[in-house]
């Protein structure tokens, strides 16, 4: 729902170690679907790089498309997996995000990616 | 105990993957039978969808319909486990409960239903 | 909107003495009137009394009266204060009401007396 | 350079007396009118009501109204607050904009209205 | 130490599940046996009930049984698990104590129970 | 209501300063003398101290003093300020007491008192 | 010490309010004179604007100009508070450095400067 | 490098029952043999004892006996342990202990040992 | 009780303004003059530099002389301040000492000390 | 890209024993290679020492040798991972560095080595 070519990746500069890069956005902001009102979220992503690292501006930006896009909490979560899994091939992938309450409920969403090497 | 006609769901966006929605209402109140006073308490729910999720706004209405029920902390964990799982039927589900003190004793329950699909 | 004669009062144990006696209550919870969906809410009460002091556990009573009364924030922090100066006649005293995020918003209410002896 | 037609007020219920009212929003967002890059950040409005109050789901949708626009801090900061003036006529206002960090600084805004009426 | 014949139980609302019940009791005290002054601490039990669960009144009252007790932390931890065990024969149990500081020194002890249901 | 012979003083060894003297004891209780149940509180004293300063073991036992004495909270704060007052005499002291919730409701108690010598 | 001419101002969309702006930058460093090694701080920038405002990615070049520089707390801290009086005449200002531990010790340094327009 | 022969011992309470037994200490002080300045530390004890339980008192005197002693934060951690486990001969046993920052790193060392009766 | 010629000073490099110099120690330490066993605590210290300021590692070098000093909290703090005053002849100086607890007691001594130049 | 002969160790005290030593060091600062702009970050070591332990000043002289440095956040951890292998073949090591938000985005990044002796 965003534009995934806007992702960029560089070269993991140490392949031939299994090691965790994590990212947290606090300023994630789209769109409830049902009453047309703003929702706001933090998305954590944390991977193991196989040949290709994400680059963090691009990252920003990818995310940042997402804010005037109308999408549930479950789907949102699950395309931003499946995404950066296409840009970046990881060795295996977790998507988190936590969302402001509304109507008192606060909601935490978490999809993992494990791919072909295992841990 | 509350109406669970009130519970909605909708169709999981990404069923081939168990993902993990958490949803946290710290608006929770019921009434001691005991007593007649208000409890109050935060409902932790937890779970992976399999065809169904939980709509939010349906699922406050339903948290709601407690606020003058009477009921022990014991069972009411467990109720809302059996009508969350019977709306939804996940693949897996945790409820917790968190209740500010009563005679100087706060407590905690937490009920877990693992259904078909193996974690 | 609660039942004031539910209030009761005892002897202030050293009327000669202008000290501070403050209450917190984090279980208020009422109903907005324009949705009909319950508010929650902490509830302060400090003052100096005269010649009476508030009753905790009538107080709590009062408080609890207000759980299915449909009432705008602003409405109730006053009528509290308006109940409680009656009950009580406090040399002075201050409400504060705490709500929970409503629409992403969370308000603090503050409402003060000062009556005939000056601090 | 919100639309201020979108803010609704209802009468004070109890105007003799100068009490507090605190609406903290954290959910505001806008846009850098310089690199076009969205920031985001907390709106508190504390305001001694005169004959009017702010009505809350219409201040949220008018805060809401700034989501596509670009604005400096330091404006944003005091238009809000001339425009809540002029929606409601407080007896004294103050409005804070809290910003989430950007280049590594955070910073922190704050305007205040003293009205007619003295404090 | 304290009167076990104090202890309640009602029935288990929910035996074909194992589902955990945790109480937190910040306001436990005894007196030490060496120096003949109080000692203070936060009591946590927690439990998987069989046929019965702890009645939470009855429950304080046998700790504040301990209050004119003078009792090594290591053996009233023990005893309480005892006791609690022997009243409600719960399929597991644990009973953690935590110590305000002597002497610059702040304890733990925690002492756990396994019964014929596993985990 | 606990024996202000217990309490103890030695010789303020800076008396030609005003500095100020501030003892946090986190581990009083006294009884409720409604319920007969205990209530747990901490007790702050802050003062100036003339010729005198309280000896701190000695004004542990006076606190302790109050563990089985059943009395208000407003009572126990003024004539724990009292006692303190004809011990040591001070330019000027306050005495904060703060309880654990009791139904719900936490209170804090503040008393003070202006000696000759004005701050 | 840092390089002035790196500071950018923009007029103040607001002259004829005293509203006040803070900035807070939690990545300073500089290197002790002394023994060579560098400092981390927080600089805390809060001021009223007159004709013009601090430019925020100018401001942070500029305190960025400290990197290298060997300069003692005390006088780093007037500097940046003279330099920035400089470039933007405000009304007043204050600048406060925070800086982590050294030898265990952990300094705060508060600078302020009252200009033409009284507060 | 302090006196083991300060630490005593008193029958454990329950030997029939591995129970973990924590004790914090906050006030730990050693000297730097590099540089003799002081360095301060907090020690956490945490072992299941088996005939024999640490005396509170006499591990405080054992502890204090480092206050003038030069030694790597390596060396003490791992003889505390040693000395411990030849005074009470424990099913197992861990010691850590949590540095104050010097040359702004600050350190954690956690040894353990693992005794005859398995966890 | 240390030895104040281990404090040492330099030019106060912005003499013509009053700005605040904090300094915070929490690595006190000193001895119990009636029991013999070690105190702890955080010093803290505010002043205004007339021509002088106080160098920091002598400082460190003047609070570590008190590790072995049997002091009560009162005379410690006066005499810490009197050092200082005498050292660097501050405009005003406060010293304050917040202890580790004692018997449950934790204390905090504020002493302070105005100049010839006023705030 | 810092110099490795910076690093010196000394013999480790208890090489029979497994002990986990963790040094955390939040003054990282190095340079981001595409922005020129500093980056601020905290770096965690832990590790099991074999023959030889890290000297902490040593490890300090060299982490700073990163201060002006252009290197991406993936590169720069397993470079010190690799560096501090070397320079004491620890029996197994963990590098992690979390890093000050940049563009919203704040990032952690984890690198684990095993060594020959199995954890």
């Amino acid at each position: 729902m965003s534009d995934t070519s806007l992702l960029e990746t560089f070269p993991n500069p140490k392949p031939e170690r299994d090691y965790v890069i994590e990212h947290t956005f606090p300023e994630f902001t789209s769109v409830c679907p049902k009453t047309g009102q703003p929702d706001f979220g933090t998305v954590v992503i944390t991977y193991v790089a196989d040949a290709s690292c994400l680059e963090l501006k691009a990252l920003k930006l990818y995310l940042n498309g997402y804010r005037n896009e109308g999408v549930f909490y479950e789907k949102v979560t699950n395309i931003i997996l499946d995404d950066l899994i296409t840009a970046c091939q990881p060795r295996r992938m977790k998507v988190q995000t936590r969302w402001a309450p509304r109507g008192g409920i606060s909601s935490v969403l978490t999809a993992e990616h494990t791919g072909g090497k295992k841990e």
